[in-house]
Formats: structure tokens, sequence, C-alpha cells
């Protein structure tokens, strides 16, 4: 539920985007089609998750009403999540989850690029220690992206399965509100349209090189910014909040 | 299933338990009781995985059949693996993890402590790095049980009802082969029995300090050693080796 607090607003949809997308990744622990690559999305998940927490942590102090980063994380409903239709979307296969996962690292590289700049200092601090790890989360998907793309006939299809499903979602995450615009012209937060072009030239590089097709007359979705979310945020957040709101003092 | 070579057999023992532990520990990423938690048990889990991945890549070179840690991990079923019992119970609640994870920590902290002075390198190589990380974990687990013993009403309640539960499976840490006792001999590998009276003495501690008693009677469970496991080793094997077994040549 977007409040009459712009930080608080912009800082919310960044948080949100990261915890989503963290869970969604941490679906495949244990659960990886090797040990190796196993590790290695564990340890992505991990590195969201902490960014997660100390954006919320941040939002939850903005916010001013004694509140925590688990409650904002346990005891908020699918309507008053701001996150990207994207990070929400299920896992499906592994060309998929690489796929969106290099869409999203793509886009936070050059958000938390952005960030670091901030005269916010908080801001400027999470976006630096960011940066670094997302430089490498980034190195990591687009070379499975490339791997796939040159790959088997099956590894192809995959692939282009996954671009099919998951472009629609991508223009999302350009959509900028005026408060998102003023806080960027303040140099406190960022405006999210501002990193389109940049994005569609690294990314439009990427799938070249993948031998992959944007899909013809797409028509983007939206809505998660505003908190109307598609049926599988719901199943994320009951899974996700099921034992914090059973144990409201979980700290026993 | 043991095979004639003694030292593959008491690598694959541990390997076992690393992998096991880690995977129904990973269970708990991105269900923890609150954020704090969920990246530490998530850490804690990446470290044992980390550990199981090394040992395995060891044993498959001991076996010498030319198969791969991935092969060791997703193509062996439910006989042929040994871990000891404890490792593959349900991860319960939280006081159960808890409980479980404290006993192993603080067997593992001496089982690799001795297993660091081995002759063979590869080991006391391993070993060396995971003394490292258990005394973490260790320090972790013990101060949790410390916690709910000294808790609440139902902290202390769920902590009895997980220490009745699982002290039958603690005996089993303690059982060695003539083959594990001859590797202990010639300085390799690590005679588990002799591990037994510091584990005891410092879970006594552990357990007086937490208000905690051992349960009388008790009829220690054995088999996992020799391949004979509880129902909840199948399920667990068939949700972590699923989709390597549907790609065989998962790397596409």
């Amino acid at each position: 539920m977007a409040q009459n607090n712009p930080l608080y607003n912009f800082v919310l949809k960044i948080s949100d985007d990261s915890l989503i997308t963290a869970q969604r990744l941490s679906e495949w622990t244990g659960h990886g089609p090797f040990l190796e690559e196993d590790l290695a999305l564990t340890n992505i998940a991990l590195d969201i998750f902490g960014r997660a927490k100390a954006l919320l942590e941040y939002a939850a102090k903005l916010e001013g009403k004694g509140r925590s980063e688990d409650d904002l994380a346990f005891f908020r409903n699918e309507r008053q999540y701001t996150n990207a239709l994207i990070c929400e979307l299920p896992k499906g296969d592994y060309a998929k989850t690489i796929l969106r996962l290099a869409f999203i690292n793509a886009y936070d590289f050059l958000l938390y690029s952005q960030l670091a700049k901030s005269k916010d200092e908080t801001l400027a601090g999470i976006a630096a220690k960011s940066i670094k790890e997302i430089t490498y989360h980034k190195r990591h998907t687009f070379s499975w992206v490339l791997r796939f793309g040159n790959g088997t006939d099956e590894s192809k299809q995959r692939l282009s399965d996954a671009m099919n499903d998951l472009w629609r979602y991508t223009g999302e995450l350009f959509e900028s509100t005026q408060e998102d615009s003023d806080l960027a012209k303040e140099n406190t937060g960022v405006d999210f349209s501002t990193l389109k072009s940049a994005w569609e030239k690294e990314i439009n590089t990427l799938l070249q090189q993948a031998n992959l097709s944007i899909p013809e007359n797409t028509f983007m979705q939206t809505g998660g910014r505003k908190g109307i979310h598609t049926e599988h945020l719901g199943y994320l957040l009951s899974e996700m909040q099921a034992l914090p709101r059973m144990l409201p003092d979980a700290k026993w």
C-alpha cells in the first residue's frame, strides 16, 4: 500500500523485488541439476536475501511505526507487496530460472550502480555492497544463457520457451512514478525508466549471442508495483509466512 | 554398499552424513522463523553441502570407476547410502532441528579435529577447513539450545520433546567397524567409537545447562551405516535426485 512517504515506497519496491526473487531462487536449494550449481544458486539466493533484509530494515526505519524487517517480510499481505511481477513467477525449469535471473541481474546492476551514488548514505552503502555481488551473479547467469542458447536442441528449445514466457514481464521493471522521479532529481532514489535503454542494449547483445529473438507484439504485463499480483504470489507468501505467523513472538 | 576399500567406505560414511544433514537443513531456506535465522541456517547448510561435495569428490576418486561426485550423490539408492539415521530424520520443528544439529556439530567437531591430523592430505585439508566452520555452527546451535531450555514453557516443552525423539539416534554415531579401527591405527581415518566419551561429556554439560535430562532406558537405533534406513530417507532422496535423474546429462 503506497504511503505518503516517497522514499519508503521506493525502498519497499526494491526490497520486495529482492525478497521475492531470493525466495523463488531458494526453491532450488537441494534441487539443482548438480552439486556445484546447487551451491552457486544457493549462494546467489543468500546474497539477495541479505540485501532484502538490509533494505527492509531501512524501510521499517523510514516507516517509523516501530515495525521490524521481519514484520514487513512476514506480516504484509499480497496487496501490500510491491515487487515487479517477474520476481514472483514460478521458478519453472532451469532455463527459465536462469533467464529470469539474467534479466533481473542486468536490471539490478544498473539500478544499484546508480543508487551507490545516492546522497542517502544507507542506500548508497547497501548498493555499493550489492554491486559486487550482482557483478558475480550476472556473470554466472549470462554465461548459462549463452551455454543454453548455443547448446543442444533441448536447451535451445527450453531457453526459447522461457523467453516467450518471460519477455512480457520485463516492461514493468521500468515503470516509474512521479515520486520516484522526484527522488531521482534530489539524488536520493532512482527513476526506473531511465535504466531502460542501457538495459535493452545489454540484453539485446546477450540475446543475439544466445540466438534468441524477442517475441513480436508482446503486451507488457503490469500491476505488481501497485500491489496487483499474479496468483503465484499468494502461494509464495503463504509458504514463506506460515511459521512466523504461527509464532508471532517467534524468538522462542 | 560396502566395497572392499576401507578408506572409500569410511569417506562415504562421513560424506553421506554431511550431504543428508545439509539437505534436511536446506528445507528451512526461506522458511525460517525470522530473516536473520533463515540466513544463518542457510549459511550453515551451504558449509555442510560444500564439505559433502569435497568429500564425495574424494570418494569418487578413491572408488576409481570414473564416477563423479554428482554420480555418487544422485545415482546411488537408499541402500547404498551409509549416513547415520539421525541425519535423515524429518526436520521437525525448530527445536528439533536445532537440537539435532547441536548433537551433530559436537560430533563433527571431534571427528574433524582428529581427521585434520590424518596423514591422508586430502582428508586433512578438508577437515582443517571444516573445523573453522563447525566451530561457528556449534556456537550457534548450542546458544539456541540454551535459549530454548531457559525460555518459555513452550520452548522448554518443544526442546524436551525433541530430546525424547532424538536421543535414541545418537548411539549409532559411535559405531565403528574393524576397518575403521584399522584406518585409525594407520592414522588415516577415525575410529568413531573413540569419540564417544568426549562427546558425552560435552553434551552432558549442555543438557544440564539447558535443564534437559536424558530419557531413561533408551534403546539405541541402528542400521544407517549398513544402508538400512528409516522410511524418511527414500522421500528425501527422491526429492533431491529427481531433476538429475530426469536429465542424466544434466549440463545442458
